[in-house]
């Protein structure tokens, strides 16, 4: 690696624009809505590849996250492959739930000529609804059938639940003249909570990274991306964000070295630019908002009064409505935990002041409403109390949500 | 008192029922709509009067919180006058706020014979709009002038905001042969919290209790009743829970005495029935959900999952829209960093099993779904294990607190 470390580009591609990756999805029956996408299968052909994984923090985890920790220890960060589906979570499930994801291992491993520990699996949707193995397991040869690099790109539709758009991102950077990419799919939506924000997301790369490296890295670049999104405070019972690496384009990450805070950079911007999706596609959400808190006593400090701001009820509600309402604001802010002196506190929208030390700033009401109408919406917060920052992506909160939610299981 | 501790019954009547007490309402013009109660005095006619307070905990303390909390200490527990004014929190109002509440105190004592420390403040309503002074201020000879028996009825009414219906009780109780009273009004609806969780509350009674007891009895009142009422999570710049004891019943409570357990145990009633009324009218509510878990390891567990899951955003609109979303229940309960195992717990809505051992129970989904429709909902969650309980009051989350928020300033 030179000095200068490569950058990363967005570019046009899917799961299967890193080499050696190939997917299928196919409409399994499990969603209500008929030949909706639902179930999908994502394969790595490099026997070399490794694989990481971060999972939601609830207690109360679904079968397939206890099963997919698992694997990755059993098989030592050996993962090759993926079964996701949408539509059901098999969360709350008991002994048949966890044996149904255990038999999709098993079968997928022999399908796919891998142990059965090299098997993730993933499941979204309604928790505590028992799902029927077969529309799963029925469908596994179909899937082995149809891996392709061309069928990739229909993996990010197959996971959503109440998403609108699907949601992926690829990179590519160029290092020691080769070309090295990373790309990933996410699902969000509901139940996003800044403890393993997003529900479901995973991650492709033709770099080489050893698995406990790799994990580092996905530890660290879900901390700043998938971990400080937050729609409705609620953590998940199956969040799982899980990276594979085929090592195929012969570019090695090293302990150490440069490499390692290239591709660091690269994942984070991978991690941060699909948390930027979950927010603005929060359930009923019609902005995106991104909370900025500056000059804390401490990195804390700063964390919890962007936390607060971020999944306060009132604050989003206001923001729903394009109320410049900074009072409900510092209202958060004060409960936060967060030591700070309310008479020396500023809040701007998208640069314009609103509050200037803890009173009033005399804005124009009718601007600021326009600012707080944009579909990206900064709220830009100073304590000056320190020099600690931190930053979270939320959305508002409309009567959407309540629809989305008042029937869902339904 | 008896060996057998007098019960306390609920009676009609208002906060002067407690001999000693006058009140008055006026429509100060404070609120937009023109023509509504907004600003009220409450009088103890006794220089025996003591007095407690308990406020919020939130760092951003309104102007009249700062000041009650001072004069609390400077009168020595011998305030005998509320001020209290809704439409604006004066909160975020810097040094002219603080200011506005001083001179209320001063014109106050002035036309009431009694110290400007005597006086307590309190404002509810939106924050960081400045108050115009005045606007209270000429209203203070008015509001002497009309202090009554008759006009305490108005009270409740005049603390209003979004609430949709005036809170009040009093109850009645037979010690040594005399007759007691306690009286409370309280307003609610949207910016609660179980950290202080009404906006405000002020209580009467013609007991005798010395103002260090008063407020060690208002301060456990305040941890069973309001401390547990939760309807969207925010805490208010503004809580305050105020109590006056005018002593002219004749009946002492004193420490080391039955006394003081008969007088608890009314103030703790009436305390609960006013917060019950607060999470019956949260904003845009629907029902009244008693959330109850037993079986906790730790009064700590127990209280963090009956919060967790009276907090949870999905949890509430499910049951807006009465469905026995239970995997929402158990999901919250593992997110609240309690100890369980989640293949024990046992979820209940009106004593009809929703979810045994962590799975489904077999339960038949239209009667479900009406024991959801109820106006008064009680879900009880056994973890199994261990002897720990804790019960929050909380309500459905519905399109209508989005509708009252998303707008509330403007």
């Amino acid at each position: 690696m030179s000095r200068a470390i490569p950058k990363w580009e967005i570019i046009e591609g899917d799961l299967a624009t890193p080499q050696g990756f190939r997917a299928a999805a196919v409409a399994a029956g499990i969603k209500k809505k008929r030949d909706a996408l639902d179930l999908a299968l994502i394969f790595s052909d490099s026997p070399e590849t490794t694989a990481a994984g971060v999972f939601t923090t609830n207690r109360v985890a679904a079968a397939p996250v206890l099963l997919s920790r698992k694997n990755l220890v059993e098989s030592r960060g050996r993962c090759r492959a993926i079964v996701v589906n949408s539509g059901n979570a098999n969360a709350c499930t008991g002994r048949q739930g966890l044996h149904m994801a255990e038999e999709t291992t098993r079968v997928a491993g022999n399908l796919l000529g891998i142990e059965p520990s090299q098997v993730l699996v993933a499941s979204t949707g309604v928790i505590g609804m028992a799902l029927n193995p077969d529309l799963i397991l029925h469908q596994l040869p179909h899937l082995k059938e149809k891996l392709s690099r061309e069928s990739a790109a229909k993996v990010a539709a197959a996971i959503m639940t109440t998403d609108t758009f699907p949601k992926s991102c690829v990179l590519r950077s160029e290092a020691k003249g080769k070309i090295v990419h990373l790309a990933g799919v996410a699902k969000g939506s509901g139940m996003i909570h800044p403890r393993m924000a997003t529900m479901l997301s995973f991650i492709t790369t033709d770099a080489s990274v050893g698995e406990r490296m790799l994990h580092n890295l996905l530890a660290g670049a879900t901390a700043e991306s998938f971990n400080r999104v937050t729609v409705d405070g609620d953590t998940s019972t199956n969040d799982t964000v899980v990276a594979l690496a085929s090592g195929l384009s012969d570019v090695s990450v090293i302990p150490g070295n440069d490499s390692r805070a290239w591709f660091s950079e690269g994942l984070t911007l991978l991690c941060q630019t699909l948390a930027r999706m979950i927010a603005r596609d929060g359930e009923g959400a019609s902005k995106l908002v991104t909370v900025e808190v500056v000059g804390a006593r401490t990195p804390l400090d700063a964390d919890r009064v962007a936390r607060a701001i971020g999944n306060s009820p009132l604050v989003k509600t206001a923001l729903a409505g394009s109320d410049p309402n900074w009072g409900r604001i510092i209202c958060a802010a004060g409960y936060s935990g967060a030591q700070f002196d309310p008479n020396k506190i500023d809040v701007s929208v998208n640069k314009m002041p609103l509050c200037r030390k803890g009173v009033d700033a005399g804005f124009d009401e009718a601007a600021a409403h326009r600012e707080l109408d944009q579909k990206e919406v900064l709220l830009h917060v100073d304590l000056h109390a320190g020099r600690a920052t931190a930053r979270i992506w939320t959305c508002d909160f409309t009567r959407a949500y309540i629809d989305i939610n008042a029937s869902y299981r339904s």
